[in-house]
């Protein structure tokens, strides 16, 4: 754990009023914390919101900065170079949900983000959070979307940055990381390996903040955007049901607190919703806790290609359990195979081409269609959260082109079959 | 030329009033033609404009579609499933500003659309046109950004697609071309043979819409939406240099006309601003021309890693020339060596990784200042339209890691020099 950098007389984390501990309850002021003194379980934010109106949002930013009243962060968070991350389409899906069984179905493409995945929102917040709370160098260990996001976001606010990456990680991951121009380190070990060095590092440097590490707390609650944009995309409405990808679970869990913040400050009706899981199987420990009925979840050694769900022991898992639970969804999980066929079903029928996180969540979609547990009928929502450009090795044994033909419009009709 | 497939009693295609000649001034009904009946120079649409409110179009949906009330289409283009694309970001480029010596830069940032280029905007445009004119097979010959767009946009639409691709063409572009599971059609010759094969297609079948080809005047007209972009977000304001890459020369053209429209129906002042043009030496008819203070464009062979630039006959040349010259500007070229170090500069900086023409852009920008051709102290915009995932070959060779270490924290001091 590290020290508060700055006396709380200048730290102005806007509504967070409290760090506070997802297990005990305790809490604690707001620090660059992660783990509860008490009982070492999880931190979270704690909020005192003020009042937060439809119109002051949608007079905001077009960014996720429209919602700063409802995160970590200060008022005049967006005077400071960003990468402006977020209000990404919501697509209504008519013809992938003719595809799945589903009659009311909207895809969030968070494709369109500025290093296309979601990675920018939490990435955003942490360094938001990161500066008021002291820090002046970005940093994380990762194997992909988060490397390119925090790359990006140091570049653009000026700021250092220190990546840490497996030395066997794909060229272009590598690439498209590096042009940042930050420190980009490869590290001759796998992730856990990388991931552990991570943490020590937070432990000797005061002043870099990683921001799945040191300051998650703040990190975890730009997930919570992707919730404000869907309701807000709908007109101020909640879905009646949510499918996300499940990786160390935060994402899914914040959704669903986003969803709770909105109906508690009167900003939607608080409707119910269900919230479902989707994972790999070949990195299934919260499908597999789920389906057995236990609170535990299992950790595992991933392997499949949806490598940026591949989190073996997801920290969230026992709280995407309780939340899936809760709100009366449910989750599952689907082959590799299955995996390839939802990044191809979801690009034929709405031209979205997502990385292998998207492919698992429409696989899944359609598993749990086909076993009776989402209701075709109910307004559902699929989140696609990275980009197909980022993991072409999974569709390239899959997709070309139909047809090599000499440059002749005969031979292209021959091709075509006219 | 093929012909009008619907009377014009049905056709809707909201303000468009006729084509008219580029060259000629003649006019002609709206139809899917592209060549002036009387000198064979270029068609381009003509407008009666209704009234139309700054009011309505911040209404209107966060797409480019807010400005369908400016553009080819009915006004109920928006109900029909499309790629949604623009309203991209504008961020201030403070820190590139720094480097550049332009004190008040902003980027226009279209990796954001859908498929990552701009070519999302003008396919849109074009598919809305086809459907209006009656074609049902959306179609294009490519090397590139456009082959995704055109494949996704069908995709997304529900229609057909045909895509004429060389068959040389790099592997990570057939794939993110052959995903979306349209006829992809690979042709042994280089993209002279496939752009003249695509003319052989149009002529042929009169229900395939060729977005580049028999509906160009259409197409080109999504690139005004830049233009209206960057005066909202600016606060209704035109920017007092704006610096566009030329390949066709379209895009210059068409964002120098919405300038113009915007001014015109009083959306904004009519303030002076001068249009500069950006390409690679390696392909470089415009600049040469315009350098040798001519009209005339003549051919070149392009040879420059910026290929989504290299078109060696530019069918706008002459008329890039003249909105150049018109409004004071200039334009310059730039080597491939200072492509890559434009791409990292952005990338360093911004936080942005731009494909090689937004490298060009970068580059030629900073040879422009140097040269005194643009004013530092003007509020400036440069044009970003394309997306660095896309030509990871460009920085290859020039970005890595910074070091290959141990996973110890001692080794990552040492190598960051602590």
């Amino acid at each position: 754990m590290t020290t508060t950098l700055r006396t709380n007389a200048t730290l102005d984390l806007g509504p967070a009023a409290a760090l506070s501990c997802r297990e005990c309850g305790n809490r604690t002021p707001l620090a660059a914390e992660f783990a509860c003194a008490e009982c070492f379980g999880p931190l979270e934010v704690a909020y005192e919101f003020g009042t937060i109106r439809r119109e002051d949002i949608e007079a905001g930013p077009r960014s996720i900065w429209r919602y700063r009243g409802l995160l970590p962060v200060p008022a005049d968070v967006d005077d400071h170079a960003n990468t402006q991350p977020g209000l990404t389409r919501l697509i209504r899906a008519d013809r992938l949900g003719a595809e799945l069984g589903l009659k009311n179905l909207w895809v969030k493409d968070d494709t369109g983000n500025p290093t296309h995945s979601f990675k920018d929102r939490v990435v955003a917040v942490a360094l938001a959070a990161a500066r008021q709370l002291g820090f002046t160098v970005l940093a994380c260990p990762s194997t992909g979307n988060l490397a390119n996001a925090v790359a990006a976001a140091a570049a653009r606010a000026g700021w250092r940055s220190v990546v840490l990456i497996p030395s066997s990680l794909e060229r272009a991951k590598v690439l498209t990381t590096a042009v940042y121009d930050g420190a980009l380190i490869a590290v001759d070990g796998n992730y856990d390996d990388v991931n552990r060095l991570a943490t020590e590092l937070a432990a000797e440097h005061e002043d870099w903040a990683f921001v799945n590490v040191n300051v998650r707390p703040y990190y975890a609650e730009g997930s919570k955007t992707l919730a404000f944009e869907v309701a807000e995309q709908l007109g101020w409405r909640l879905p009646e049901q949510i499918v996300v990808p499940i990786a160390s679970g935060a994402q899914l869990t914040k959704v669903d607190k986003g969803f709770q913040e909105l109906g508690t400050l009167g900003l939607v009706e608080p409707t119910p919703y269900r919230v479902f899981g989707a994972q790999a199987t070949g990195c299934s420990p919260v499908s597999t806790a789920f389906r057995s009925g236990g609170d535990v979840v299992h950790p595992v050694r991933p392997d499949t290609i949806a490598r940026s769900l591949a989190i073996g022991a997801p920290a969230d898992g026992p709280y995407v359990l309780d939340a899936v639970r809760r709100t009366g969804g449910a989750i599952d999980d689907v082959s590799d195979d299955e995996v390839v066929a939802g990044i191809r079903l979801l690009a034929r029928t709405e031209g979205v081409f997502t990385e292998t996180a998207g492919g698992v969540t429409v696989a899944t979609t359609k598993k749990l269609v086909e076993a009776g547990k989402l209701d075709p009928e109910a307004e559902t929502v699929l989140l696609i959260t990275g980009d197909g450009l980022k993991t072409l090795d999974a569709v390239a044994d899959h997709v070309g082109p139909k047809a090599t033909v000499p440059p002749s419009s005969k031979a292209v009709h021959e091709a075509l079959g006219y």
